[in-house]
């Protein structure tokens, strides 16, 4: 039922120490109404509401009441409760009141379109739904809630059992870890933001192109950013990376060391190497992101920044698209000095998490079900990136170049120059195709021309579809360019 | 089974456009390793690792490993793997990086503790975990978990059933709410978090004492801060409010509009609107945190500044205190025009939050299992509060003053000025009675005397064990300070 609010008033006795009498409550309420403050019309609380608020008896207030509607200053209406009395001539308007409007700036970044699996995305990130594990993690729910208590409280550091076993995962990998170390997080941004807000000196670089919600992240809280250029076709240019960071001395290097975001680029060993030796030179802290592992096979054995520099690498990586995007749990590995400040960052921002999502990834992880399901889908995303391959060698025309990351869940098309990519992607949409406008991912002018494509999304058979509609896109706009014509694709069916 | 990771390579074709040869990786790797790049004993990628990143037959990446094991640069271990081979004077020492640490600022908070129920917590805010419907959220949980597909994806703003009912119910308190102006967030920290990131003058005003995670959130975001002195013993100073704020200007004022944390304070309805005027008349927005809504009967309908003042005015709930903490669901009011900027910080903050707690709290609230819930809790803990206030009226020595919120889970218990609070709570603690240390509520030097009674979170029979044990340590204390002895204290059975 709808209520109104009532206004509240506050009593206070007349003897120190004593509770409000009713003759507080008619004087005090006479006082209100005849200051104008109490005005024509205004409810009144219920005898109920200051039978609690003062702990007073309920013929206390209804005595207070009474005394007043007798004096003329209320009026009681049936079932609606206690009002101010209205004046024969009617209530005067009251001051409409409109505060401030909050003066707000925010990250760059377009509303959110919800994924519809049913559409042909060809640059979703996410594991195609159908490969994710439903029945496995409902059963775990159910454990879970059979738990007496529901788990009522939360560890803000995340629960203890799941952070042990993900140092156990990470320990078996190569990568020094305990659990004590482990902060689980809303996903791995939830992870990226406790850093940053972290920072004490906030200049960051970054990959250019970038993972652009991590870009817009460091940028909503005030870090000066640095861009890094990345070239997937190309080995890292180290001494152009040297000469800007000893210029701009950044404090924190983000990187994606594995199957970068967007580009799909892994760093090698000997990259990774250099990359540590700029940091003792130069004294930046290193955030790798991981965010890539796990989703072929063979790609868990990657050589770290954290397995290779030690401790003060900060480490995020997430199980939200490996098992279940909704699941939003992600962790940073960091280190014991690094965690107390940390888990206060993570306080101030959430306090804590839901306990019941993280206490049944431990029940997944502990049971088993995720190292079967991750070979489970190892095989079936294994089959999509060949396959996706094999398409893009078979139809793509000269020109065209790709990544071959081998691991992540999509792998960058890049076009020549003469292709513009938006009419590209205005044309592939009006046939039911949708790739990104990637433009986002980058600082400026896009030193790359293309766009992801998620194999791990799509099954082969729409993904080649996708596929051939880019190639014959591409035989369109490149004859309309007036470059050399592409020559039509054969795709093998 | 634990591996250690492999070292990475990046293999290019020497014929642009082509897959890597046999060749290729042959070349690559020696000059790999005659650089100094590739060390002896290093493990190199699979077999499989190759084929996968760089699509190429498992045939070609062995026939390149068995022609560098024929001119002994590599070796192969059984069931290990493919290494550099070690010279036999050993292996050099490898370079051991230690990259630099990073450079964290954080909040002034302590390490948490975890909430002990079986400990005497007398200033605890939680509701007692006995009072909550954890066998009706388990039903819920489970009619959400038979939905096929378990939500994969996620709403950024929040689960649109969920957002729904909370503008319903709001609508119902006579507060104007569109389900698009509701933003779901993690507990209603995280409300806190994405409006205060998205100031663009990051100046804040706040009651002191105040609900000191918050102020601490604000910290941790750049704000200057500017404490506006609340005493619940008295009328707020609205000129000297006005006074700080026309020389201060801040940007947002944050406010515990009713059951203030941690004094239990409400305003008034004429306080309210006071403050709406000071809003309009210097332009800072109002961010209201209703924390303390509906743990008591009848303190739904209480003023709101978002009812009083229009869209303008951000407000704040929560459920996770009234249902399970470990839920962390809260939401933030706003308006259309607040609304994208807010969604956005939200994103680059934790992108979304885990969607089956947002779908179990909107089929709890659909089944109306709420309402049920929080009749049957407004009878017990208005029971509690009752008891309290008793225990305290009868059991507290003259010069005690206690607030008297009628909501919310707590009361302020203010001492008299002989009393230090130090003393106190160390004697009560070895008597097995746990009080707050309030500092952490105070800008400077606090200018109450007091700490939270939780009536919310005690049964009457515990609370009554710790209220008479702080009534017998307070005449210890006095007696020892010198001042008028307080009289030993009857508390009735």
């Amino acid at each position: 039922m709808a209520r109104e609010p009532y206004v509240s008033v506050n009593f206070s006795a007349s003897q120190p120490g004593r509770r409000v009498s009713q003759k507080d409550i008619v004087e005090q309420l006479s006082e209100e109404i005849a200051s104008g403050r109490l005005r024509p019309a205004m409810r009144l609380p219920p005898v109920r509401a200051l039978e609690h608020q003062l702990g007073i008896s309920k013929n206390t207030a209804q005595a207070a009441y009474d005394e007043l509607v007798a004096r003329g200053l209320l009026e009681s209406r049936l079932r609606q409760g206690v009002f101010v009395s209205v004046p024969a001539d009617g209530i005067p308007a009251a001051p409409v009141r409109n505060a401030a409007a909050p003066r707000l700036v925010g990250p760059d970044l377009p509303r959110p379109q919800p994924v519809r699996p049913e559409r042909l995305e060809l640059s979703n990130v996410f594991i195609d739904p159908e490969l994710l594990p439903h029945a496995q993690l409902s059963d775990c729910f159910r454990s879970v809630l059979a738990v007496p208590g529901l788990h009522t409280f939360y560890d803000a550091q995340g629960h203890p059992g799941l952070r042990e076993v993900i140092a156990e995962r990470l320990r078996a990998r190569g990568i020094e870890a305990d659990p004590d170390e482990v902060i689980v997080t809303t996903g791995s941004q939830q992870a990226l933001d406790i850093v940053a807000r972290s920072l004490e000196h906030k200049v960051v670089a970054t990959e250019d192109p970038v993972y652009s919600i991590a870009r817009q992240l460091f940028l909503n809280l005030g870090c000066r950013m640095l861009p890094l250029r990345l070239d997937p076709f190309r080995r890292v240019d180290f001494d152009a990376w040297a000469e800007q960071i000893a210029e701009a001395r950044p404090s924190l290097v983000y990187l994606i060391t594995s199957y970068q975001n967007p580009t799909g680029y892994s760093y090698s060993t000997a990259e990774l190497e250099r990359l540590l030796e700029l940091s003792e030179r130069y004294g930046f802290a290193l955030l790798e992101d991981d965010w890539g592992s796990d989703m072929l096979s063979c790609s868990e054995y990657r050589p770290t920044l954290r397995a290779l520099g030690g401790r003060n690498v900060l480490y995020v990586n997430s199980f939200t698209k490996k098992l279940l995007p909704s699941l939003r749990l992600g962790y940073l590995l960091c280190s014991e000095s690094t965690r107390d400040v940390l888990v206060a960052a993570k306080r101030v921002a959430t306090l804590g998490n839901a306990t019941l999502m993280e206490a049944t990834l431990h029940e997944f992880i502990s049971r088993g079900y995720y190292d079967a399901h991750l070979r489970r889908v190892h095989g079936l995303l294994d089959q999509r990136y060949h396959a996706c391959l094999d398409l893009l060698r078979d139809g793509m025309p000269p020109g065209v170049r790709f990544s071959t990351p081998g691991g992540g869940p999509t792998v960058w098309l890049d076009l020549p120059r003469t292709i513009r990519i938006e009419p590209l992607r205005e044309r592939l949409a009006r046939r039911g195709v949708f790739i990104e406008s990637a433009d986002s991912h980058f600082y400026g002018e896009p030193h790359l021309n293309g766009f992801r494509i998620g194999f791990a999304f799509l099954s082969s058979e729409r993904l080649q579809l996708g596929v051939r509609a880019v190639a014959e896109e591409l035989v369109v706009l490149s004859a309309q360019a007036g470059a050399a014509p592409l020559q039509p694709i054969q795709i093998r069916n």
